[in-house]
């Protein structure tokens, strides 16, 4: 052992440290004039790699050249100010730094035990937000409830199903119980459903409203037919800000359905929920007192990186009956007490990162007040951006633009839309995405990049314009579907 | 919108950055001096947290001071060369600069479109992780196979499991499937279980030998009788170095019932997989060729931080079958082409970090030879401790050492254990945990600790030593259980 390899020094850290940062650095600088979306075919970057792992260590200057060289030409720039795509990447400094720091602590905060700071920063950040975005009182910790940092919206509706399930379990066989939600829900329903062992006729889809939300009085009328056929309800997934369309379900009227129905009711808020820290915006909340858990994701549109998703619960106790395995390994005085919250028994893996960090950094560096500002800049743009589009003939809405997201078509058709969107997005200045509303292709523009300015709507609006037919010419082109 | 809030800015991230960076270096420095467990009570870092978020920005530096004065007294230092406990947290300079980059660049690797480069990587680096740790070919993407980055094995074996019930639910209803493992598997083998919508009683226990390993010829007879009750078993976990006491189930023979019994063998190899990466430690992968998926975690032994769990399929269309769901927002040319890795489908969330980063920055910063060396060295130091407790009357191991981890406990009793274990921990130099083997209280000392060196290990041993009462006195005080 007198050959000890010093595998680690904070020295080598620190100097290969300052060529990260100087790395990310410039990355960020140039965000501005990359082109959003790479032009490679699938393997192209596979390609440039070698087959194997080197044998010998080589320098940290090699790794950040070939970063550079090899991998940068094949990403789609999720932080470019061009990016209006799915949702926004929502990095910024203090949450990139609050990563880098939860690293370089690496600890895991498993159990309270394990790390207790890492649990109980976690517990008061996710108390702060309670009051930022004027959640119910019952999502606290001072009431029955309270919150937790998931991975993603996807994991925190898997979790509300699995709790939902086993209270349900207690009087059915799982064969028997069913879950509702729309079309327009997240595809992390039915795959969370799935997961967690409901065949896939036990996911009942509710019809939706010409807005593309919920139809309260068809959940209710499905509930009772099901009821009579034999099922037993357990689980409504609601949606405050849908992805395709940024559709509100009424949370007023399907939590009273859920609470006269003895159903778990999800809200889902995962892009819209952000802007609730703006109180004037905070109306698609109304109801919100009436669920059972709630998923709301900084990393969409609150200045956090992902991963970063605020799942709140009314009933801690009935999430961590559903999650929680305790083998003998990880017994302690704390969990015995009673008087600790071990997280791991809030999620499906067992570790876990200190992510509060980066969430207690944003908070804190921007304050309140710099977090609705820029949620208020957003907005702004976007409304300049709609109006372009209302004042012209050749654009329609395809559902009510709401917050930061526009779902626009060219009134001649989907064959003008899918070109318009190919087009746009070939020019890899700007990055628009997709869905389909009522049988009409949808070109949807989410406005909520950190670094996003006035002028970058400005090019957006100057491409579209320039590459968005008459219609005449359009319509004579390509028929209307 | 005259009033932009430039929220972000490059210069902001450099300077901040600067001082993020020099705060994890002097941590890393200060590593060999903290003390390694937290003297707090559950409340006590909460307590001296405002109760509310900040209204207005605070400057980064005061956000810094808080970090020193609030939450690192209340951390467990997994990282401190004294940290013996759970399983090591593998932390090093590259793999934290890794994560830097990761969240500096921001991008999501949900599908390949949404950045190839972040898919592609992965899936080369993956792939080199099979040559290195000498893996069957059937794991590679040039076969049938592939490798997926999740964030912990605890993932792994959910996903395992859902694609093995999947696949079983062609033939059987839900609540005939059987599942397989021993009592010393890992806590997420029921935890999973149950996420997965399994009954308690369709988890079969399968008894272990007298080094805690699987009984083949008990797992045999069980799935005959299983059938023969007219259940149908599917799903076998083998573990390959459990979390107790790094017992090794036979692959072999577990293997070749899997084989004929046509279930689902999932490897499980957390913490022991990686010393695979020496070739002369290999040996408890004989039998690998038989199974249908493998997890190893990086975060555990490789010099990566946590989240890095490496999850193997031997048949990815079995995996992406059972956890595709594709709305519309999110089809695209390349997914319909078929010819690209959506990695969504190999996870529960659908948003991924870009974690084969640091990945890729470890295998090239150290080379194979240097991991090597660096396993070897926690091997040579864990064979001194070994030489010394097997030397001492007053020790037994409570299972036979392997690899990283020695099990051992007070030849008078478990209250002689458990106090040696307290007196240890109470010097807050060193941290082991415990566990309990065949109804006896166990001391797990995991050496693994990136900054571990071995006058480390001189001082644990003069710790023990000094604290261990002598046979007699214990005996005399404490009767043996």
């Amino acid at each position: 052992m007198g050959d000890d390899p010093k595998v680690v020094s904070a020295d080598g850290f620190r100097s290969d440290g300052a060529a990260a940062l100087e790395w990310v650095a410039r990355y960020l600088e140039g965000l501005d004039q990359v082109a959003v979306s790479p032009s490679v075919a699938p393997g192209d970057i596979a390609a440039r790699l070698p087959a194997h792992a080197p044998e010998e260590p080589e320098p940290f200057a090699t790794i950040l050249r070939d970063l550079d060289r090899v991998v940068v030409p094949g990403l789609t720039h999720w932080q470019a100010p061009g990016f209006f795509a799915y949702f926004p990447a929502s990095a910024s400094p203090p949450s990139v730094l609050g990563e880098l720091v939860s690293a370089g602590l690496g600890v895991n905060g498993m159990l309270w035990s394990t790390s207790p700071a890492s649990t109980e920063l976690e517990m008061v950040v996710l108390d702060w937000l309670v009051e930022l975005l004027g959640l119910p009182d019952h999502f606290r910790f001072a009431s029955e409830g309270g919150g937790v940092i998931e991975d993603s919206a996807s994991s925190a509706t898997l979790c509300a199903l699995v709790a939902a399930r086993e209270r349900a379990l207690r009087g059915a066989t799982l064969d028997r119980l069913t879950l509702y939600g729309t079309s327009e829900a997240h595809s992390s329903l039915p795959k969370g459903a799935k997961i967690a062992g409901f065949a896939h006729d036990q996911l009942h889809s509710v019809p939706v409203l010409d807005d593309f939300s919920m139809d309260p009085s068809a959940l209710s009328r499905m509930v009772a037919e099901d009821r009579a056929a034999g099922f037993v309800p357990c689980f409504v997934l609601a949606t405050a800000g849908t992805t395709s369309s940024m559709a509100f379900d009424s949370l007023e009227q399907v939590g009273a359905i859920c609470r006269e129905e003895d159903l778990w009711l999800h809200v889902d808020a995962a892009m819209a929920g952000s802007a609730a820290i703006c109180p004037e915006l905070r109306a698609f909340h109304e109801g919100l007192e009436l669920a059972d858990s709630y998923a709301v994701n900084p990393h969409k549109w609150l200045l956090t990186n992902f991963d970063c998703t605020c799942f709140y619960v009314r009933d801690r106790r009935a999430l961590t009956d559903a999650l929680s395995v305790t083998p003998e390994y990880l017994r302690n005085p704390a969990t015995a007490s009673g008087s600790v919250v071990d997280y791991r028994d809030w999620q499906v893996p067992l570790g876990r990162r200190f992510r509060a960090l980066k969430l207690w950094f944003v908070l804190r560096t921007y304050g309140a007040t710099g977090l609705r500002r820029h949620l208020r800049n957003h907005l702004a743009l976007a409304g300049k951006l709609r109006e372009r589009l209302e004042a012209d003939e050749r654009f329609l809405f395809c559902a009510p633009p709401a917050l930061d997201l526009l779902c626009f078509a060219h009134v001649t058709g989907n064959a003008a839309t899918e070109q318009l969107l190919r087009d746009v997005n070939d020019t890899r200045r700007v990055l628009l995405s997709h869905t389909v509303l009522a049988g009409r292709y949808t070109i949807r523009c989410a406005i909520g990049g950190a670094w996003t300015e006035e002028h970058h709507l400005d090019e957006l609006w100057e491409i579209i314009d320039r590459l968005a037919p008459p219609v005449s010419a359009a319509a004579a082109g390509a028929p209307s579907p």
